[in-house]
């Protein structure tokens, strides 16, 4: 069998007019750079929950994403991020939200699944796990960034007049990996810091498993980016797998009908990326554009950004 | 059309032996009193959101069931509840998490579907949207209740020896109502404490829409009550509505296969409730007991605990 991996860096109105070719041109460098990580590990016949724990650590790192290093800011202007994994061999997960500090917010996550016997840990008790677990911690400056701190004064400012941002790009972002492997196993990894502005202590999709976090080897495994609050009420990232064990419908269908049609309904901007047990990859997303990157063994990586590219 | 209304106090091993008459009686005349608020808010017209709140607020003040008053011990010896409700109409949702001091965490829940933006919140803003809601809040005193914290001293005691408790009953339990109103509408609100002895900052099923909590016109509500890892893993109140969505599964044939044989098969202990469209009440659980109560317009109406009564 051969590995297949598909990475996301958010989607949204990503509005070409305000991304200049440099910016562009950094954009794809970092999600090449997390398809490397994350085909590194399957080359040498790793697994793809290594696979996708190593791509998201990569966007995680990067300043440009919305998650980890580079996380956006909440209302009170502190950043509070959420993650998961899910196993698609025993549908074992992890998953925690509100944290602040692990340089890694994914790498938590999975300490939540191999290492207690929860899926989910909010507070404090996440934080000394990720202690107990020898995992990195950053200190706020690592974190900041000039340009996540600006958006937020530009939403407070127009919060204050009753407005909301005309840029969505601006305040949504996450990054996701799902990896099919050469044993035939699946895996998805999520992380986010969320949206700009958001309340303190709200808990988007990302690490609610079935919403934007799902994986199960009978059908597939996906991550989700978008308006959190409609994937979670459409559990968009199950309702995948569920069209796919009950209606027999491909991946590609299922993605769609649910990306196209029921959250573009109900006003649920976004998309997934999502593989199957055969290796195929969907990439569906409803706006105008979703950083993201894809890898087939023997083919070439290869990412985009706007609707053009597939 | 005519009103259905089912609520579960949790569900588990519950020994027959360790129930006198007298904590039998207690129970029953708990699960009636909560369908007795219930079902005048259906009777009188009222919607389905409103009557499963009713009835979930009665179960959280007793203290017999562990959720609001009552509540169980985390392993550091708090008390962190977690609520969620969702209206069927518009699949709105409103989950908190490990939250400590309203007196009726489901309010919280529902404050958070009607006043903000998101589905779930965390943290000591969950608590400050409670005061700015003007929910009642409880000294821990009230909470607090001998049986829990013997409860968790012996967890404790054989957790130290490296043994796990021989009677489940004592560590879970959850409370949650489902509803259909005379306009059709449904909707499902779900309370609790957790588990006995959980890590601090765990969060279970009941607010992961989806796994403990779930409604949709389209096709059904439902409150879960068990082994909350196993839900959340599973989606299992999602996956009833999937079967009967992609499948045309009737309500009891959903209910029973993701209860009696997807959640079985992986020691995923416990039941739901659920209702759908037609007014058609489902109860499957997959151990020997579970508090649980109906009734249907022009019934009586009728409790339970061990699998002999429906």
């Amino acid at each position: 069998m051969t590995y297949s991996l598909a990475i996301h860096g958010g989607a949204g109105t990503i509005l070409k007019s305000r991304l200049t070719p440099e910016r562009e041109a950094a954009y794809h460098a970092g999600l090449q750079a997390a398809l490397a990580a994350g085909a590194a590990v399957l080359r040498a016949d790793g697994r793809a929950l290594d696979a996708v724990t190593a791509a998201v650590c990569v966007l995680e790192d990067d300043p440009l994403f919305n998650a980890g290093r580079g996380a956006v800011f909440t209302s009170a202007g502190a950043q509070e991020m959420d993650a998961a994994v899910m196993d698609g061999r025993d549908r074992r997960a992890g998953a925690v939200a509100g944290i602040f500090g692990p340089k890694n917010p994914v790498l938590l996550a999975r300490a939540v699944m191999e290492r207690t016997g929860h899926v989910c840990l909010i507070g404090p008790n996440a934080l000394e796990l990720a202690r107990a677990a020898g995992l990195a911690f950053e200190d706020p400056e690592y974190f900041f960034t000039e340009a996540r701190w600006q958006s937020l004064q530009k939403v407070l400012a127009l919060a204050a007049e009753g407005r909301v941002s005309d840029d969505p790009a601006q305040r949504h972002g996450t990054v996701g990996a799902v990896a099919r492997d050469r044993a035939g196993d699946l895996a998805a990894a999520t992380s986010t810091g969320g949206m700009t502005g958001k309340a303190p202590g709200r808990v988007g999709d990302t690490p609610m498993i079935g919403a934007g976090t799902f994986a199960d080897n009978a059908t597939c495994a996906v991550s989700g980016t978008g308006h959190g609050e409609v994937f979670i009420r459409w559990t968009a990232a199950a309702e995948i797998a569920a069209r796919m064990r009950h209606r027999g419908d491909s991946l590609e269908a299922a993605a769609n009908a649910v990306v196209m049609d029921e959250l573009a309904a109900v006003d649920g901007s976004g998309g997934v990326i999502a593989v199957d047990r055969d290796g195929t990859i969907a990439m569906p997303f409803n706006c105008e554009g979703m950083y993201r990157g894809w890898v087939r063994e023997g083919s070439a990586a290869e990412t985009a950004i706007y609707a053009d590219a597939r």
